[in-house]
């Protein structure tokens, strides 16, 4: 499959709300997911774990998935607009982030996260 | 100044159509340039050149930055979008794209673009 193949799939199905089908499907058992501040977790479980963990933290209203934007032969990018709540404080936000993400041998490797704050 | 501070200030100035500023003040003189298609321009003269030729080629009616978004300690992400008329061809539309910014020592040293298409 091409990157743009790849690109146009994984965004579709999240704007379906179909996370964990990409996560599941699309990603390398060696992934490497890379937050905001920097900290990286590895292997597609934990990732798929870290996930869930803030999947079961927030009400997730809505979800926007803006792209794909490409830069060179493996890489595309996404800005993604979440409307959540919090549970444990009920605050509803509108979350922005820009996600790139690595593709090789048809699965996504790397993913890195960009935000504000520690949401 | 720390990154943040950096980013913001290129958001605002960007928002404010003050591109070129940015690329006078915050860029450094060895500054890399990365285009959606992978191809490298190298320095803040011919980095400014090439914004200048895009510049020319396109009536720019709006631009709307969103971002900050940040990850790690030195880069900042944000997600573009044009609304431009090609002088060649009439043709109005909307761009869209994200860009991913390196700072060290509070100068821009890298610069790369996602998008679609070469337009």
């Amino acid at each position: 499959m091409s990157l743009e193949t790849i690109a146009r799939q994984f965004v579709d199905l999240c704007n379906q709300r179909k996370n964990f089908d990409v996560m599941r499907t699309m990603y390398h058992p060696d992934i490497v997911s890379v937050e905001g501040d920097g900290r990286e977790t590895t292997g597609q479980a934990a990732v798929i774990a870290k996930s869930e963990r803030w999947a079961a933290a927030n009400t997730i209203h809505g979800e926007t998935v803006r792209g794909p934007y490409f830069n060179g032969p493996s890489e595309f990018a996404v800005h993604i607009t979440f409307d959540v709540t919090r549970k444990d404080t009920g605050e509803r936000k509108s979350l922005q982030e820009v996600a790139v993400y690595t593709v090789q041998g048809d699965k996504i490797t790397r993913e890195r996260f960009f935000y504000e704050g520690s949401w």
